[in-house]
C-alpha cells in the first residue's frame, strides 16, 4: 500500500491534508492514494447542510460537532464556497466558532472553492469526503450555500441532507416551493429564537403535508438556536434515526450508489477535459479552433467534432 | 440552409422558440442549424445581470427591456432559474411584468433551469444566447439567481455584468467582497428608494476604491428604483458607454474569444458525457463498474481508467 494512503488510514491529520491537496491538484500521486484508500470507506455518515448566506449554517455545524465530540465520535468539515479562494477573510466571521473546533484532534476542518474553468472542484469534493471516511471520521459534514447546481451536487453525496432555513425569511420559503424541496431529508429552522418562527415553521408543515403526503417517511422541522445551544441534541436524534431509516429501508444502498455513479462521472469529465484543454496535445488546435470561431470561418459545434474525432475511438 | 435556421434569421418567434427547445434537449436537428446561424451572431450586446433572490432583477430588466423597446430595439430575455423546473408558479408574482412584455413581438423571453445529472443545461445558455442574437435582437439580457458556478459562468457568456444588490442587505456587501467582485462592470442598487441606501452607496464606493485603483476604469454604480422607474435611462446609458469601452478597448474581441471558448468547452464535454454515460454502448459496462465500486471490489479510479480506455484512441 501506498505509504500517504497509510497515514491516511491511521487518521494522522498532516496526511490527511496531503492527500486532500493533491486530490485537489488532480495530482497523479493522489490516484494510487484513493484508490487504496477505497475499500476501507463507506463507514462515515456523510451529513449535507444547505441554505442561504446568513442563516447560521457554520455555528449550527461547530455546535453538532462540539455534541457528536461528546459521543467519543470523530467529525470532518468539508465547507464548500462558492466565493473561495477569495473568502478566507471575509468568512472568517462566521467560522471563528469552527476555528475552536480545528485545535481538536478528533476533528479535521477543509474550506474548498468552486472556482475553476473546468468545473474541476466538484471531483475533489467526493475525493475528500472518501478521504475523511477513510480516515475514520464518523460523521462528515458537506456545507453548501445558496441555492443551485452545488446544492444538487451535494445531495449526491450526502447520505442525509439538511436544509437550513431562518425565520422571516419568506425568499426561502420561495425558494424552496421552487425547487430545494425534494433534497431536504430534514428541515432545520436555525435561530429559532427570532420573531417569527412560528409562521415559517408553519409555512414549512404545510408544505411537508404536501410533499409527504402517501410517503413512508415526513420531513421533520427542527428548530434551533446554535448559538444558545438549544435544539442540536434534538438535530443529531433527528440525523441518527434519517440514517438508521435509509439502512433499513435499503435506500442506503441506493443512496452510496448514487454517489459513486456521480464520482464516476465527474472523474471521468475532469480527466477528458483536462485531457483536451490542459494537454499541449491539444491546446494549440483549441486556439486555432477558437480564432476561426471569433472570425465566423467556423462555428463552435464543428470545431468541437474536429476535436472529438481525433480522440475518440 | 436549414429551413429553421433560415425562420430564425427572420426572428419569426416561433421557430425561435423550437430551435431552443431542440439544442436545450441536444436533438441532432438542432446542431445542423446551429452551424448555420454561427456566421450571423455577433451583433448582439449581451448584458448578464445577477443578484440575490428578491433584490427586484425581473422587474429591473422589465424596465430596461421598455427603455429599450422606446429607442426602436429588439430584446431576448433569457432567466436561467436554478430551480427550474419547478419555478413556474412560484416565482410567477415577479415576472407579472416580463409577462406584459411576452405579448410584444420585439421581446423574446425564456426561462431555463440548471438541473440535469450531466450538468447539459450551460451549453444550452450559450445556444439561446447564439439564437436570439442571430434573430435579430440588439441586447440580450441573461439574468442568474445568487452567487455561485452560474454566477461565474454567466460572465464568459455577457459582455457587460450588472451585480444588483438592495439597500440594507449587509450579505450581500460581504457577498462581493468575497468573491463576486471581480465579476461586476456596473453596480446597480436597487429598491435606492429604501432606508440606507446611503449606507450600501458608500460601502460599494469604497470597495470599487481598492478593486479599481489604477485601473482605467471604474466601476460606476447606479442608483434605481425599478418599480417607480427611477434611474433606469442613466443604466441604460452606463451600459451602452460600457459596450463603447469594450469595443474601444479590444476587451471587446478578448471577451468574446472567452465565451467561444467556454461553449466549446461545454459542447465537448456534453457530447462526451452522453456518449460515455447515455449510449447503450458504455451503459451496461458503467452499471457494473459502479456494482463493483459499491462493493469495494473496485475503486472509482480504476473504474474511470477502464472506460477512458476503450474510448480515447
Amino acid at each position: 500500500m501506498n505509504a500517504l494512503a497509510s497515514q491516511v488510514l491511521k487518521g494522522d491529520q498532516r496526511s490527511i491534508a496531503r492527500l486532500i491537496t493533491l486530490a485537489e491538484n488532480s495530482d497523479i500521486l493522489a490516484s494510487q492514494a484513493m484508490k487504496d484508500i477505497h475499500p476501507h470507506t463507506g463507514h462515515a455518515h456523510v451529513i449535507g447542510i444547505t441554505g442561504v448566506m446568513g442563516s447560521g449554517k457554520s455555528t449550527l455545524i461547530a455546535e453538532l460537532t462540539s455534541e457528536y465530540r461528546k459521543k467519543g465520535l470523530q467529525v470532518g468539515i468539508i465547507a464548500i464556497d462558492p466565493t473561495s479562494p477569495f473568502s478566507g477573510g471575509a468568512l472568517l466571521g462566521d467560522r471563528i466558532r469552527m476555528m475552536e473546533l480545528a485545535t481538536d484532534d478528533g476533528v479535521f476542518i477543509r474550506s474548498m472553492g468552486t472556482r475553476g474553468m473546468l468545473g474541476g472542484l466538484t471531483s475533489a469534493v467526493y475525493d475528500v469526503v472518501e478521504i475523511l471516511d477513510a480516515s475514520g471520521k464518523d460523521v462528515v459534514f458537506v456545507e453548501t450555500v445558496g441555492v443551485g447546481q452545488a446544492e444538487v451536487d451535494v445531495v449526491k453525496i450526502a447520505d442525509t441532507t439538511l436544509v437550513v432555513l431562518v425565520p422571516g425569511l419568506g425568499d426561502a420559503i420561495q425558494t424552496i416551493k421552487a425547487g430545494v424541496m425534494e433534497i431536504a431529508d430534514i428541515y432545520v429552522v436555525n435561530k429559532a429564537d427570532r420573531p417569527g418562527v412560528e409562521q415559517t415553521e408553519a409555512e414549512l408543515q404545510s408544505l411537508v403535508d404536501i410533499s409527504c403526503s402517501g410517503k413512508d417517511r415526513q420531513i421533520p422541522i427542527i428548530k434551533t438556536a446554535a448559538k444558545e445551544h438549544q435544539g442540536i441534541i434534538e438535530l443529531v436524534n433527528e440525523m441518527e434515526r434519517h440514517q438508521k431509516y435509509l439502512k433499513k429501508s435499503r435506500l442506503f444502498d441506493t443512496q452510496r450508489r448514487k454517489r459513486y455513479e456521480a464520482e464516476l462521472v465527474e472523474i471521468i469529465r475532469k480527466r477528458l477535459m483536462n485531457f483536451i484543454f490542459d494537454e499541449s496535445t491539444f491546446k494549440e488546435k483549441v486556439e486555432i479552433l477558437i480564432d476561426q470561431i471569433s472570425k465566423k470561418e467556423l462555428d463552435p459545434y464543428t470545431a468541437a467534432d474536429e476535436i472529438l474525432g481525433k480522440i475518440i475511438k
